[in-house]
């Protein structure tokens, strides 16, 4: 009896895991979303249309506004660039949970475009990128797995390190 | 009674203004759409699939087919860089309504990507793409603001200053 | 009768011809597909929403897994660039038609975005991503003609010498 006590305890805990929320998991992270700051132009960060979300180009933006600049193979290492790359994807989730309430709502992180500030013989934009794409893994699991392009550009604004726009498939 | 005639002369040109057509607002632009040029490869001008409709990158094309071309940050001012941006929005609109007839038929202007051809440490992409973002504002209202990425280029072809490509969406 | 005839076989050729599916026109080619190799990070070959499949950038990877690196205008001619952008058409048709089984369900190619590793002053990008275009019109017909953009690029993954995304809309 004991024992299938403990198995439907199991059961109940691996079910509430595989349940857990985006939220949850963010809390779990130790990652706060913020307030996205207004863009600096004539745009704004997120359009609808039909099911799909476009998200502006977002920089590795924190909390209190400043960004992490410089550029990778140069200016910042590989695992520098891995973290600016989370960090965008912190910010990119911030504007996308301020438009859609609730991050529950994602149905598919469905296409990325990673653009790296690197040097020109750099050729690691990848692991660069995947910050951004280990913490969409992590807090939507399957949902979180994007068609992606990794690439390195020549000049990004304010010399931000990376800048990634994204496509969200909501219900 | 002269009073009450004038507020609703007023309430009249009020409401023209709010209901003017995008084609009267370029006409109060003084700017005119032109023929756009046949694409320069195997490929199409605009894509159509449901209500969306995909523009080619295109480059700050005149009515006379040249382009402004040069490096923002050696060859071109900001400014420059700026009417060079509005001038690829002329052609985009120039293209889109070559496809649609009738620029009121725009639901959004939903995404755009715009590459400014730029020096290495050029930090001002976002205010060369304004030229084209002021633009579709200028023209289509809130249905002109999208979801954008400002970025900086090593090479466009044949030189041009900027490249931008566009997703509207369409009744 | 036997002009007759004559008229009959060519019609009934003309027709398989024209009714020939991807699959075949590839055979005519002499190009055979591969299975894809496994991403590089954390995200997957291609996504689908609705009837539109986002691809992610693929470079000129050949069958054995190997790919066309370097520069155009610098290691590799215009020519060489041409043939890496139709090996990279090539790849993404290998994850397309292993991600819808069947070519003939392609619908149309929507969008393109053709990245060209180039030096500063190459200016012929359109004649290089010409190699994955072509291909498309040739495997596809009219289905195969798109909105796409070329641009240069400052460096790209493993110094790969072309990266190609892709939209694709399907039945």
């Amino acid at each position: 009896m004991k024992k299938h006590l403990s198995l439907f305890m199991f059961l109940l805990i691996a079910g509430t895991a595989l349940a857990q929320s985006p939220e949850a998991k963010l809390k779990e992270l130790k990652i706060e979303l913020f307030t996205p700051p207004a863009p600096m132009a004539n745009y704004v960060r997120a359009v609808r249309t039909g099911n799909l979300i476009y998200l502006a180009g977002h920089g590795p933006t924190r909390a209190d506004g400043t960004n992490i600049q410089g550029k990778v193979g140069r200016d910042l290492t590989v695992e520098q660039g891995y973290d600016a790359a989370k960090q965008t994807g912190i910010a990119l989730l911030s504007t996308l949970k301020s438009e859609i309430g609730d991050l529950s709502k994602v149905k598919r992180i469905v296409k990325v475009l990673g653009m790296v500030n690197c040097t020109e013989d750099f050729k690691d934009q990848p692991k660069v990128i995947n910050g951004f794409s280990d913490l969409m893994v992590a807090v939507f699991g399957e949902k979180g797995k994007h068609a992606r392009s990794a690439v390195g550009m020549y000049a990004l604004p304010s010399n931000i390190a990376v800048e990634i726009e994204i496509i969200v498939e909501v219900e």
